[in-house]
This record gives C-alpha cells, structure tokens and sequence, in this order.
C-alpha cells in the first residue's frame, strides 16, 4: 500500500450478517446470487464504506466461488456450512478439474470490480482463498474439527495431493490477476485452516504452492498481497517466505513483539483484535485498540481484526473502532 | 515422574471409538453409564495397557461428569458433542452452583482408581477440565467456533465470570485430590480450548484460576500436574507459571525448541505427534516420530500425542509407536 499519513483500517468480512442492510439484501438473494449479480455485489461491498471510516473496500464473494467452474458442486447449509458435494477422492478427481477462464466463467467478479472501481474513491481488495484452504474443503466435503480426511489424503496420496496443490495455485492466481486486470488495488490470500498444520507439514505440503501462486501474481502485478491465516505462529516466517507483501496476523499474539522479534521488521503487518471482543463494552474495546496502536504505530501496519467480524457484532463498536484508528493517527495527534 | 532409564511414553485418549473393544462395550453402555460403573470405567481403562506397550493408564472419564453434581445438566448428542440444557447465563446460576463432595458425588471415579490400582503394575493418570474449557461449555452450552457467547459473557459480566471460574477451580482441585486419595499417581488438567483467547485474555481471565487450581492441588498431594492446552503457543510460559510440573504441547510447534526457547527447560514436557499424522503409512508415522524423539531424548520428556486419538486411526500405528518409543529409548540403544 501507498505511504500515508494515517493508520489505514478496514476489517475483515466488513459486509455481513452483523449488518441489517446485509440481511435486507439476503432475504432477497442467495449468497451464490449476490456473488453472480454484479450490481447486488457492489452494493453490498460499498455497505460498510458508507457506514464506517475505512479505508479500504473489500470485494464481497466468497472462497468457494471459483470452485464452481473448476467442476466442484458445493452449496451453503444453514448451520453447517458448505457442503462439497463431488469431494476429491482420487488422481482422477484432480486431474477432471478444469482451468478457469475468468473473462467467461468469473465474469461477475471482474464486473463488480469494475462497478466499484467508478464509484470508490479508496481502493478494493480482491481476494482468493489459498489453495490449502480450498482443498480442505475439496477433500473433507464441508467444514471439518480434526482434517483427518484431508490429512489422511495428505500423508498417502501424496503425488495426488501435489497435483491439486499446484492446480489450485495456478487457477487461484489466474483469478488473482482478473481481479487486478478489473480493478483490485489490494489482494488477500486467506489461508483460514492451514494453522492446522506442523511447521514441517506446511513446509513440505504447503510452501512451495504459495509460493508459486505468490510469483504467479508478483510477474503480473505490483498489487500488494497480504497473506492471512489463523493460528500461524509456529510458521509465520515460513508464509512471510512464500513472497507476501504483507502478514495478516490473528488476534492471539501480541502484533508489535511478532513484527519486531519474530519477523525481524520484514514485510508489513495486518491485524490484530480479537474479532470477539467487538461483543464487549466499548471502553474495553477501546482500551484494547489503542494498546495496539500505541505499540505498532508506524508505517506498514494496517489496523484490522485478527479475524471476520462475526453475527450479532454491535455495529456502533465497529464505527467507533475505525474512527478510534483514524483519531489516533499521527495526522490527528 | 520418577526417573525412568526409559522414555516413558502414553497416549492422549488412548481408550476410545477407533478400538472394536471399545466400540462393543459401547453397544452395551452410554458414555455416562461407562463412567459411572467403575468395573466397566477400569475394563475400558486398561484396553490400551492391554493392547500397547504404554507406560501410564488414564482414567476412562469425561470432562463434563463432575459438573453434574454441581448442577448442571447435560448430554452428549451424536454428530454434535455435549449439550448443556441449562447454561449459565447469570450471577444467579453461578451461585447456584453446588460445590462437590466427591465420595458421594463421584465414588464411582474414585472406587475406579481404587480397581485400577489393585490390577496396574503401572500409574493411572486422574484428569479433570481446566476452570475455562468447562465455563467454555457451561456458557456456550455445548462446542463452539467461535466462543462468541462465551467471550461476550467473560467481558461484560466480569465479576460474575471470575466467580465462576474460582468456584471451578476450587471444585476440580477437590475432585482432582479425590483422584489422588483412591489411586491417581499423576494428574492431568486438560484446558483444550483455552488458545482461543489472546495472551492478554488468558493473564486476566483465566491465569488466576489456574494458578489457585493448582497450589489447591500442590496442598494436599505431590502428584505431578500435567497442564495441556492446543494452540497456546502464545502464552506457553504462562502455562508453566501456573505451577505446572509438566507442560502438554500440542502437535504443531517443534517441541524440543519450545523446550529449550521458549521454556528455558523450565519443567517437563508432554508431546506432540500430530494424532492425525496416525492416519498415515507407518513409514511416515516413523520418520516423524523419530525426529521427535532424536531431539528430546533427555530426562523429562514424555512421549505422547499433540490431541487425542481419533476415531477411524489404525490400531496397528499405535501399537508400532508404543514399541517404538521404547526400542528407541536409551536402555534398548
């Protein structure tokens, strides 16, 4: 991101069902539909930038998305989650998926992103999940406690587990850079579950995917990449290594010691409330907030959650956090 | 633990669904009815010593049975966990909360032990849940993503919540003491879901308890506590500082290094395979497991799992690891 005077700040899952002008829209569409109709995706991208003081859109889809044109068949249960319902179980399954053409298959992305490139005046983030994410989800069928199937498919079928992480990487990149061509200024990787793994699995199962998936987007693009996960710390490192411009740290470690002595001040930092604490009073909020900013204030931090604003979020918490951000700043010191 | 010329080694819910004999008791008994038959809790207890090559038994139990006498009221749904019917929601439900007389409330675990001790020529580890992972479930009313009920409660009802967790803390030292009268050499407290908060949400919410937890304990007995945790690498030294003797770690951080790094070698440790990584040819189960071992092999390592066995993992691996620990181990070099 460009230098700037203030502390820029935007959250992560910004539009959502915290929200009633979201659930409005929702009694109306499908999550699948708004994802399709370019117009309803504007509109709900544009929910929290007419309502809070952040600096940064976020494109308003969902990580399963371009699952659909490589061939997978997935829905969204009430309650449950997504459910797979074509699971990758064999060498056969991965090499039946098919390359995505963004331009035909994605087309509704691209053109929100075009919709919102006119109406914004801060940039958008385009965003993917990371192809260890989405194969979870490919091979478990649905949210999982454990990954013993994934793990399992992991540790045995290890040629076939490649082959899948690579495709994933080449695709997910491909949409990276539509994404971009359209109008992202911003990507974010989210690599929700890969915290499940060992140091050593992410390094022999994970590491070099990322990294591909990372040049893939570096030789089209200068777009700033943030790469985000939960539950990271024993690699954090490991996914600075991969090529990201910037981590996204989640909210259990504290931001400023993991910036300084765990990544020796390398790349710049994103994160890191406890998306939960948004449920307190907000004076404990605030507290907490400006813990953070006291620590970390200082060009390559952007301020954000640890993770996505979750249903029943007070909305007024989440206004008076961006302004808290933006008052705090130097430019208003 | 005493000083062994040989790597003592056990595994984290070594009794369980992915044995067949536990599976056809099960047919006969429900959780609760095991538990509370202390012929059937010490015959599903020493399945494992009779099976493996392990140097501990754990108690066949659950977390949640000494919170009945207390007052709460549960059950275990299939496909979901366990279900409290009456959360705690109030000031007025914790301090409805009866506190335990274990050789009336629980003699079953307790008449348990005692069986166990008479037949073991090895110890038998008593456990119990830690004061957060119980009020996790007390207040969410069963398993939980996110503890958003749970960390909402823990913010805004603060003096309500340190009620809680001091009235558990006190009534699991009780129970724990109980265990160590009628046999329990060792003790094992598992915090399973305590790496949800952050660093700072631990030191204020829950390090107190623990503390008191454990000098509770230390006062009537010098059993060793194991204190065990998933995903608390971020306050690990906390953990110690509680006034464990032995730390669990989980699978995902190289455990020799958390040994030496981040715990100055204070105590012992317990750990870490990944439970899944059972799921994968022996071949690899091996290499992994040799790694840990070559980096830890020095008084006070304890070789055991990062979680708990999962149903669906191939007796065979846990067998062949049991004897590996031990053909390793310096008296078999």
């Amino acid at each position: 991101m460009q230098e700037t005077d203030k502390i820029p700040v935007w959250f992560l899952r910004q539009a959502g069902r915290y929200q009633k002008e979201y659930m409005a829209i929702k009694e109306k569409y499908t999550l699948v539909e708004i994802c399709k109709n370019p117009e309803v995706t504007a509109e709900v991208t544009m929910l929290p930038v007419n309502q809070f003081d952040v600096d940064t859109a976020i494109i308003f889809s969902d990580i399963l998305i371009p699952l659909e044109p490589m061939g997978i068949e997935f829905d969204y249960i009430k309650g449950y989650g997504p459910k797979i319902f074509n699971p990758i179980r064999s060498v056969q399954d991965v090499e039946n998926l098919k390359p995505i053409f963004p331009e035909k298959d994605l087309w509704y992305t691209g053109e929100a992103h075009k919709i919102l490139a006119s109406k914004l005046n801060i940039p958008c983030v385009g965003f993917v999940g990371a192809p260890f994410t989405l194969a979870s989800y490919m091979i478990e069928g649905g949210p999982s406690k454990n990954y013993a199937i994934m793990k399992e498919f992991m540790y045995r079928e290890n040629a076939t587990w490649h082959k899948l992480m690579d495709k994933l990487a080449t695709e997910m990149a491909v949409y990276c850079n539509y994404q971009v061509d359209c109008g992202a200024q911003v990507l974010q990787v989210f690599d929700s579950w890969v915290g499940a793994l060992s140091r050593e699995d992410y390094t022999t199962y994970v590491f070099p995917h990322m990294k591909k998936m990372m040049s893939l987007i570096r030789n089209h693009t200068d777009a700033p990449i943030i790469n985000f996960g939960v539950g990271c710390y024993h690699f954090l490192d490991l996914q600075v290594e991969t090529g990201t411009d910037v981590l996204g740290i989640d909210w259990k470690q504290d931001i400023f010691n993991t910036w300084e002595h765990k990544l020796d001040n390398k790349v710049a930092v994103q994160g890191n409330l406890d998306p939960t604490l948004l449920f307190a009073e907000w004076s404990l909020v605030e507290k907490r907030a400006r813990a953070i900013l006291e620590h970390v204030n200082r060009p390559g931090f952007i301020f954000n959650l640890g993770h996505g604003i979750l249903p029943g979020t007070p909305v007024d918490n989440v206004k008076r956090l961006a302004e808290l951000v933006h008052e705090y700043s130097p430019v208003g010191a």
